[in-house]
Parts: C-alpha cells; structure tokens; sequence
C-alpha cells in the first residue's frame, strides 16, 4: 500500500505494517475522520490549516511504522523482542488514536453536560463489534480489541509501545507537530524527524524495552522536537485568532444548549445533536455520525434562525467576524476575575448578552513536563557513563523544565473594544 | 495584511494589493469557499488533497500581486501603464475567479438539468447588489463589479490583464498546479514560480501591454510550467482512482435526482438541492449555500436512505468502497461504444442497476494550447533578433504542440471486474 | 556509519552498505576528491556550484544502497538473486566510479597530447597495489580489485548491476542531477527520487536480474528524471557563462602547454603538471597529486607570469573577466566553420592571439537515448500486457527520442563584442 | 544582476542594490573569496560543507538588501530616513564583510606571531588604493571607502546600519546560519528568514534610525533566530570530529612554523607564507594571495617532506586519519590543567610530540548575548505598552540570557585512546 503525503511524502506500508493498516483505513469509522479538521477553527487564522484527523492518523502509523523499524533491531539485541502482536497493536492504536475525536475540537462537546470525552468514544468504537474497526480488529485475534483500545490510551505492559503512543514523546506528537506547522506556514515546528528517529535508544527494563536517547548524537534531535512544540503553542495553538474564533463558536452552541433545554428551538437540529441535547445515551456509531460537516452545514443553517442571538452569533461565524481579543500581560493574574467581570459589564452596555460573547480564557502549556514515574522518564544513554534524564543532558531543556507558559486574554465583540482597551490599561498602569 | 500559507510561505497584501484583498475576504460569499475542496473527491486517491478553493483564491491573488510588481515597471517603461483601477480589478478578479464553484467538482450540477455553470453563478455573485462581494467592489466605484465581473472571465481591454486572469499562464493555474502538487504529494507541478515571474517580459500592442516571454532566461521556467501542467493531468487530475470516486458520486446524485423526478425521495434532502430537483431558479445569495458541507452530510444521511441503491452508492463514498476500473490502453477507440456496452451487460448480470454502476471515463489534456488568437499567442522575445512564438523557441514545446493526451477508462463495481478484465483482454488481443 | 548531506539528509551506511564503504571513505584517494569540484568552472555561472566529487561519490553510493534495498528482494523473487558480493561490488563502484577524475572537468586533459581518460585512471587507481583503494577492497578478496574495476566502467555480468553503475539510468545520474540541481539553485533537476526508486521493477533474463520499470505507477517519476536531465543541459552545462570561462581557463591550458613545448616557461610549474608536459608516464598515485589546488594555485601564480599572454589569460580567470559569447540560433549551421574563421580575423584585429581567445562552442544532449542493445532498454512493466519499452509506454518520452539539443556558440574577448555581433546578424540575416 | 543561490533561491540585485554589487563581485578581491571555504575543515565532519566565503557574501547582501527594503520605509516614515548613500554604504559592508579572511579559519594565523587579523585585513584591503574593491569605492565617491571599512567593523553613526551589518541580529549571521545549516545538512539554523524580516521595526533615537522588533507578530522569528545559533554551535561549530581536524590541522602549521623558524624546512613552501614565517611585513594585495588552494596544495606536497612530524601530520589531514577526542562532561573544571597535563604524559608515552599532537580543547558560547550598550539592545515594540527589552518578552529567551554554553574536549592521537579514557573516567569518578 503506497500514499502519498505532504508532510512524509511517500508513505508505504509494506510487509508487516501492511498487516492491518490498509484494512483499517477503509472502515467507516476512519473514513469519517475525513470530516474532522485537526485543528478545528484554527483555519480562521492560517488559512491552509485544512487537514482532517485522517491525514493525522495515516502520519501517525507512518511515524510509528518508522519508529519501530528503529526500535525494534535494538531491543531485540537487548533480550527483549516486540513480538508480531506488538507490532500490530502499535500499528492499530497509531492509527487509531483519534478515532472518536469529534467535529470541531470538543468545542460543542463542552456545552453538553455529561458528554462522554473523545477518549471515551474512542474506546467504545474500538470495543463495539458493530464497527468496522472492530470487525479487522477481530477478525485477526480475539484478543485484539480490548488491547489496542488499552494502547490507544498509552497503557501497555511493555514502556516502549505505551510510551510510543502516548508518551513525551510520541508518535501522535510528532506527526501533528509537523503536520500543523506545515499545514499553517508556521514552519517552526519543523524538527528533523529523520535524525530524531535514528536518536532513539533502547533499555533494557523488568517490563521490557523502554525508549531512550542515544546520547552521542540524539540529543539535539529531541531538544528541537521539544522547542518545536513550545513554538507551536505560542504561535498557533494560542492564537489570539483561533482562541476568538472558538469563543465565537463555543456561543454558537452554548445558545443552542440553552434553546434546547427550553424546548425554542433551534429551527433547524440535526438528529445526533438533537438526542445528545436531550441527554439521550448514543450508541458509538450513533455518536460518530457527527462530523465537521453535520455541524458546519447546521451552523450555515442557524444563521436564518428565528433567535436573533443564535442566528448573530452563527452569521460571525460564516463570515468570520470573529470577537476581538485583549492580552492581560502586565496585569497581575489576580485581579483576573474582578477584570472579567468589569469586561462583562463592557459587554453589556454596549448590547450583547455576556453569556455568550463575553470570556476570560487562559491557557497554559508546560515545555517539557517532568516525568512522574520512572516509566515515563526519558533518559540519555552515555558511552562511558551513567544514563541521565534528558532535563540534565540537556542544555536547553535544563533551562526549561519546570517553567509553565501561560497566555491570558479577554475576548469581547469588537463594540465594546474602546471599553476593554480602557479597562485593560487601568488596570495595567495600576499593576 | 499578512498570512501564512503551505505553498507561498508568508503572504502579505500591501500597499496597493490591500486596497481591495482584504475587505472581499472577509464576506460570506468568499468565506464559503472554506468549505468547497478544491479537488472534490481527489482525496479518495491523495489523502493530502484537502485543501479549499478559499486558500487557492488568496495564492491566486497572491500570485498576481507578484505578477503585477513585475510587469508594472515594464509595461509603465513601453508607455502603457496600467492603471490603480487596473491593479484594483486584476486583484479582485484573481481573488474572485472561483467564487461561484459548486461543492463537489460539479459532480452534482451534472444531473439536474438546465443548471447554470459554476461561471454563471460566479458572474451571478459578483453582479448581485444583495452579495457582500458587489457591495465591497461597489463601494470602491460603481464601475468595479462589472469590470471585475468580465475580468474573471479573461475579458479585458488590455491584453495583459485578460490573459493573467485567465489565459495559457495564468494566476489560476499558476497557483493550483503549486497547490495541488504539494497537497497531493505528487511534487510534479512543483516548476519554480520565481523564476517564471522574473522571466516575464511585456510586449506593446495597440491595445496595451501584452505578457511575453524573455528570451534571455524566460524559457526553462515556461517550459517547467507547461510539463508540470502535463504531469498534473496525467498524475492526480486523471488517476484512476479520483475518476472512480467521482463515478460513485455521480451515481448517488443521479439516483437521487431520479428519485426526486419521480417524487420518491429521498429522504433527507437539503432545502437548497430540493429546488434544484425541482428546476426552479435560484438567486445567487440561495445557490451559495451549497458547499461541500451541505452535500456530505446528505450523502451521510443517505446511507440510511429507504432506497437500497441510494444508501448502498452513498455508503460506498462513506467506506471508500469505490469502483474498479480497466484501462483501455491497447484498444482500438473506435471499439470504444461497443466495449462500453459489453461492460454495462457485464454489471447488469453483476447485479447492479448500469444506469448507476457503470461508465466509460473519457478524458483529455493538451499539454500545449497553440494560440487561437494573436492575442493569446505566448511570444518569447529576443536581445537581437525578432519575437518568435514560445512553441517555436522551445525545444520541449515544440514537441508537445499540437499533441493530445487521452486516457480511457472502463468503470465498474468490484463484482464484475473477472468480466470485464476478460472483455477488455479480448478486445486488446483483437485489436 | 552517519552522515548529513544537504541532498539526501541523513545518510546512513549500515548493516550490508557499511561493509566496504567507511573504509573506502578514508583512503588518501577518495578524500581527494575533496579538492575536485564536480561542475569544474561552472560555479562563474552558478556561485552555489561549489560541491566536490567526494559528496557526489557519497550521494551515489547512498542512491546505490537504496536501490539495492528496493531491486533485492524483488530480484530474488524471481530466483535470480544478488549475492552479498554483487551487493558490496555495487556499493563500492558507485561510490569510486568518478576516483581518477582529474581537476577542473578535464579542461587541462585536452590540451596535453596522449593523456589517458579520467576513465582510464580510475582503472589504474583502483588496481594499482600501492593505493589505499586497493588494498581496503583486496582486503575483502582478491578477486574485488578487479571486478570493481570493470563495473565501474558499466561492466558486469548481471545486467542490473552494470546499468545501475552507468547506463541511462543510473546512480551517479541520479546523484548528479538532484546535487547540481540543488546546489546552483537551479532546481530543475529535482526529480522525485523516492518514487523514482519505488518505480523500479525487475525482470528476470537469461544473464540474471535486469532493471525494469512498474507500469502502474513508476511511469512519471522515471519520465521526470529524464525531463529533468534535459533541462540540467539546457540550464547549468550549457550555460553560455560556463561555457566561456571554460573557453578562458583552456587558453591557459593550451598556453602553458605551449610554452612548456617550447621550453619557454611558465615560471610556475607543478611538478606533476611539468611531467605531463613533457609527456613523461605517472603511476596513478602520481597523477593523483593533481586536484584542483594545485591548479588554482597555479593559475594564481600565472597571473604574475612573465609571458604577458599566459598572465593576461589566468588574470581573466582569477577576476572572473570572461570571454564574450553569440549564440548561432538562426544561423545555418553550415556556415559554421565559415563565420568561425570570420570571428577569429575579429579577434586578431581586437589584438588577440585567436589559438587562446577564440572559439567555436557545438554542445550536444541526447534527451532519451534510444537502446542500442536489448540490455540497455528500459522495459515497463504491465499487469495485463505485454512489457514494452518506455520511449513507447510514455507520452513525453515518445515524443523526446530520437531528437537531440544543439546549442553552438562564437566565444571570443569583449574587445571583439561589436564585430562579432554584427557578424552574426548579418549572418542570420542572410540565411 | 541575477544569480541563483541554493540557500536564496532567486537572488536579484536590482536598482539601487545595482549601483554597488555588480562592480565589487567582479574584483579580483572579491573573487578570492571563492577559495576560501566558509566553514574550513568543518567538512571533514560534515561532507557537504564545502561552500565558500564567496557565496557567504553573496547572501549576506542578499539578506542587507530585504533587510533594507523593510526598514527603509520605516524609518522615513518616522522622520530618520536613509540616504541612498547610506544605501550603498550598508550594501557594499554586508558584501565585504569578509574580505580579509584567510584561508582555512584562521588556523595558521595563530601559529605566525604578530599576524595581523583577519578584520585588519578587511580594512587594509578596503582603503588600499591598489585594490579593485578600493577603485570601485572610491569611483563612487572619494569618502566611501572610508566609510565602507568603518561599517565592515560595525561603526556607523546610524545605530541601523551599525547593527545590521555586525550586532546581535545582523546579515553576517542571518546569512551563515541559514547556509551552513543547509550544506552540512544539520538543519537546526533554518530559522524563518521571510518572517524575521517582516518582524523588523524602527524606533527613533536621536543617532538616527535603530532596529527593533514587532511585538505584535516579530517575537519567534527572533526566537527562532537566537535558538537556531545556539544549535548550530552545539551541533556543527563545537562538533568534536571538527575540533579534532583543527587540532591536526593546528599541528602541521606549529611544526611549519618551528621547522622555519629554525632555518630547516619545510621542503617545499608557499612565497606568501615564507615571509609571513619570517615576520616579514605584506601588502594587503599580497596577503590575498593565500587561499585555501594555496594552503592544501602546501599540505599535499608536504605529506613527502623529509621532516618525519610534518609529513605524518599533512598525511593525517590528507586521508583524514583525525585525533580522536574525549568530552570533559562530569569532569570539574578546575582539575582541567592538571587531566591535560596527565593527557601529554600519555600521548608522549604513545610515542608522539604532545606539542603537535595534544590539546585541551575548551570553547564557549553565549547563547543571548545581554547588551552592553543601550544602542545594542534589541527592544520589542508593543502596541499599547511601553517597548521592553527582548530578553524580557520572550518566554524563551529570558531562560536563556546570562547564560553560556561550554564544551571541553581533550584531543590526542587514536594510540593513546585507552590511557586517556581511563584518565578522564579516574577523574570523573573521582570528581
């Protein structure tokens, strides 16, 4: 089986990674991954930001597929050998990993209490023998199933494949960094994924191979994955745009909550929203029905709605007048509530429901997080010396653990800037 | 104004390129082509083509405004300067050219008779008082949409402007061929859109400036442009896989536009289609709520649909379960209708409906248009001797001029394929 | 074994590949290909062109490597397997097949009477016992001096690995025309060798494994490659700039050979130069002293020469003051040695010696060489078909073979630029 | 004036970046820098570095002018123009701001006592009215080359011009980053050079203009700047097989240098460096005429100069038969004259003069150089706040300044590898 790919290029699956990758790729359930960006609304900010889930998925079983042609030799040589199953399980659970991801990155998922996670539709449409996934699954050993539904979430006898799945760093990781950044321009999360790969290291633990750095010529292949993380986040996942564009669309669909739950509307509803609305439990299938174009063609449909908020709140969408956002650095973090409050009165002097067009978000991402538990470290293997966790081998990542990035903003409709931008100020001047 | 993009890098529209760009972004009309791939079902064959026509028109328009920084002087130095309205109109329609573009590669504009072409709607937008389009480019002088209007169809008194909205080179295919190359992964249209800039000369005519060619250094970046266009069409436009799929989707919406003639169906159908079935006109502000989102989540549905040839064609598109196809390669074309008519017996005793399940796929590229016109004619221009036409100057074109590439295809259900590989054989042996 | 190559990445030589390679890296003989530039003079033109043979014999090798790695299995599953010999005598000729090169393109070759061919050098390089080449491959068995020999000269029983060494698609093309492509920024030869080396098939013969190509999917990039070679021509060796510092650097040449003749001079001489002067016999470690240091050096030193010629012409070279050039498109090419004569009366009448300022330039590609032995045709393979040979099976090929590219140009100093130049013309004219 | 560049891509000289370039690439000067490689013997390490100077300089005006087509509006708009004067000044540095460099990386200089630098040489070469980069000059304007040799060494009145040519972020920098990144194949210096420009603003000081950075969108650009410098130290600058060729290298120069010193050789010597050995006094244009041709012709005639230490070193060089290193990791510093001390006690044990073939290897680099100067600060502009030091508005950078990144090697030949592993591993332990 041979692709072709923007980001790896040509994409073969051949011999044993042929075994269940080609098969799993023509169920529905993956097919459906078609429909769902990986970056959700990021697209309002780089526009190219297109690609689905799906795409995700192929790269990350290529990532995998190349990471085991890596390790395997290696732990082999140690005395503790990936089996076929292994392999297969890997293979599957890096394809499969967002398989119950739903439309939109979670955002409707929010405003729906008692919502199962994407983890948990994952999980169900991997263990339901009405899917397809589950059928190939089966169809090669019984046992199958339950083990790559367990590995999707990076839980593994062996550290080595649930770490590779889920880990610092994994297979999903490195495919979506280089995937989004090439997909939105960013570029900065091109690290060398060649060099990365050849980095990688094998130990020898209780519970079988374990990932590791080769510390003679790894290292700067890692550090660069772990910058290029920390670049995307600033850059992309933290845009001010993208975050706008999801408060915009989080009001979209709190309003349709709210309508629902009082029985108004809205006019139009597809049938899946509609049961999740009511809090009717769904079927895995059921659920996976909801894609990105079920919720773009129903949002294209509320902007004719009878409600006047909905139908505002879905024509920004549309035509992507998105809020307007105000960073709160230089201001004190904790008068963060008393200025969200003072933003949400701005929002409602100048005519809009604070409800629904008012928000404080902070996010936050960790550079490189610190292992709890020794499984989870990744350690540097010397010629002449002692193994060291990366965070000490490292120049860069020495300066970077245990810091915490955080970007805070206020995000209003563009009437009540003059308000904000005042409010803002005060309160940095009074800092 | 500044963007990032997968092909062009950072974009930014400046200056004179700001005047118009980013207000008509930001319309819902433009917008909408966020959700209108702009290689239909080409992702069934390369998962990577997922981009939109809404990222094509900004690399459009970013292409001309590199065009136009390069032939301004040229053509202000020759004593026919285009004007800032030219600018301003030469932007816009590069922008615009693909505003009225169905979902779905026409696919479905195909079955519903009397259906205006994806042209028409575009004219139709640009012209409508009630489009956010209109009421930007009106807003600059009442003149613009019309001008612009005209302009997207390639007609324009100044020879230049004409041929690089659209033209043998033109920002259109200039972009696509980049985009699409790198989307699909196939790196063939990848020819060096620097170099090919640079090599643009400007001849004058009665008329105003005319693009040419520059003799000195033009040529190889021509050619690469014209073989990168070959090598699209043989490669991704023609693969066997992209024609099946859209056999498939022509099916369903044949099916559907049947059931719906005969009041039967189906089911679930989007207001807007239900129109079209039912011949009655639309304005353009109603016919642009047709994106790709809209006719996927139909097709979705449709899987369920009462009528088991509606929901077994739609859950062929949902699965990739596409058709089969045989090459004609080696066969007389003349025999063309008789193999056709064989194969459609052969699926008929397969079991399937041939009005639905089988087709002979006919399709043709000319690698190099030979103008038709002088006003067309790509002249190459040199330090000491008189303009010859491109084909002329060129070794490679000179080849290619005047040929025809025609591929022929047999499409057909999985189920029938022994029989018609064996039909397909005979004919090649008694060829 | 790890290297980085700006062409290729990460350059791994390991398990089979790391068999004779390092060694061979380190012998005195390959590392002077350190300090012979692959494009000899070309980098006047293209300042990127900077590269050495070394990188290029490293990057043939690795291009060798991979398409063993490909053509391997398939040649055993046809039962005409390659031994790990053939394996290590293939890695070893890609990577030595350019060892006897001499410095600066054989400008200065031409102008010593009797001198062996670069072809012949590698020969005695590699078989002389007292080189470092010799003895790592004696090493390994005593019959691998002699066999390597031949294959890099094209020679082998095994028709694969002959054509895989020289022939029309072979591995030092391959290398050469991605790495001259990349480095002078020409980007035309940037075929897509991943899928170019999928694309290869094997066909089983009477003599053994035999190159093919894959019919269903191999056809574009191996047209590609072609295309792209044609273009290499075009732009970067028959670039009219190289072409006349080429001119420049062989009137030095001739000049010395002159003097030297004479026994009038240069001043400076390097010894091995003198001895090839005087037309004594060096051993191949002798001739091996010569790289492009030693003759730069010694153009240096000429530049102060007492000869005024001889200092006059090497002060051209040194200051990149090249010789003029007329291209003789439009002129019949049977006046060619008629307006020849007529151009050096130019240049004497300029006050230049025409032996070492005048030149008539005839340069010649053959874009798809037509098989002349059954050996050397490239067959595609089909599912269904009958194999056929590619010149038939591609569009563009079928439309290229048998043509060949003539470019002719008058070189000649720019004193004479105004004589010349009408000399031309009236000649075009009158033709 | 157009070149092709495999870092630049299209690189044009067009206007007023004309007025200069052309002249000053064609001089004799200039030309020279072809044969000295930008990196020296760093492609023992890394094959593919083997670019020039030449080229070097070429993208680093390449780089001067975008650099300047961004900032010059700026500054005009905030009232501190620049004069075409300046112009020109600042194009004409950012090419010959290596002029003066010698061969190799200056690893002779340090073995001749009294040597002037390789920025002397700069300037001597620039106000030498015999030199052709002189005439161009000073054909301009009669102050210009004055001025030229100032800014080459980053003095100019406008705080702009000064810093763009030698500062923190300057064109020297942008342009050897991104190159030798992209030869030795490393990858870590391909920083975004489209978006850093972009990132660039202008504050106004009373010198004049005076770069800064964007804060609304500059940030990792600059980021990614400073962090691609640091890499490339870590990765290509410090590696050890580079620091280990240095050190052969360093050691035939010593021995050259003590074998003329005491009147006994070398056999063979270049004129140039003869009288350099002898402290003799040069000309600039006569210090030009040391290259690297010039250096490694001398080093291949001396792998036969009777003097046994000399030829055994130059044959080192020429099969890259390297020392072999040991990293000081672990080891506390302040035991390193005491474990070098240990090392020489070794490799005379192993029979070698620990003069040439011994060394503590210690380099350093700051990986945020803090400014000394408030015209050195680099400062981010924000729209609503007062402008900050960029040190304090990078998340990154503020982990990264004040700190310095150190690597310490010891460096001696492969025979006494075990005495000094076992020598380091005792001190490690010990530590």
């Amino acid at each position: 089986m041979i692709l072709r790919d923007p980001v790896h290029g040509l994409v073969a699956f051949d011999g044993a990674d042929a075994r269940v990758v080609p098969a799993l790729l023509d169920t529905r359930e993956f097919q459906r991954l078609r429909d769902v960006r990986a970056l959700g609304v990021a697209s309002m900010a780089f526009p190219g930001a297109e690609h689905s889930r799906f795409t995700h998925g192929i790269g990350a079983a290529r990532v995998m597929a190349r990471l085991l042609a890596r390790v395997e030799p290696l732990a082999a040589e140690l005395g503790v050998p990936l089996s076929p199953q292994d392999h297969d399980d890997a293979m599957a659970a890096a394809l499969l990993h967002d398989l119950g991801h739903g439309p939109l990155s979670h955002l409707f998922e929010e405003v729906f209490p008692g919502m199962p996670t994407h983890e948990a539709w994952s999980s169900a449409a991997i263990l339901d023998p009405d899917s397809g996934v589950h059928r190939v699954l089966a169809s090669r050993d019984a046992g199958m199933p339950a083990r790559v539904e367990r590995l999707v979430h990076g839980i593994h006898p062996i550290p080595l494949l649930a770490r590779a799945v889920s880990g610092t760093l994994d297979v999903d990781r490195c495919d979506y960094l280089l995937r989004d950044s090439h997909m939105t321009g960013a570029r900065y999360g091109l690290f060398d994924l060649d060099w990365l790969l050849r980095a990688l290291a094998v130990e020898r633990t209780a519970a079988g191979a374990r990932l590791a750095v080769d510390g003679a010529k790894g290292l700067p292949a890692i550090e660069g994955y772990f910058l290029a993380r920390l670049f995307m986040y600033q850059q992309v996942y933290f845009h001010k745009t993208t975050r706008a564009a999801e408060a915009v669309l989080r009001g979209v669909f709190r309003r349709v909550a709210d309508l629902a739950g009082e029985g108004r509307g809205p006019s139009v509803m597809p049938p899946t929203l509609a049961r999740l609305a009511r809090g009717e439990a769904l079927s895995s299938v059921e659920y996976l029905r909801l894609d990105d174009t079920v919720l773009w063609s129903a949002v294209s449909a509320w902007c004719d709605d009878p409600d006047p908020v909905l139908a505002s709140l879905a024509r920004r969408c549309r035509a992507r007048a998105l809020f307007k956002t105000a960073p709160l650095d230089g201001v004190d973090s904790a008068y963060d509530d008393e200025i969200a409050d003072a933003m949400r009165a701005c929002v409602r002097a100048a005519g809009f429901d604070d409800r629904y067009h008012a928000s404080l978000d902070v996010v936050e991402v960790v550079p490189f997080e610190s292992a709890s538990t020794d499984d989870e470290a990744l350690r540097v293997l010397h010629a002449h010396r002692a193994p060291e966790p990366i965070e000490r081998a490292s120049f860069v990542l020495s300066r970077l653990a245990g810091t915490s990035l955080v970007r805070r903003h206020l995000i209003f409709p563009a009437e009540a800037r003059d308000a904000v931008t005042k409010l803002v100020a005060s309160r940095r001047d009074g800092a």
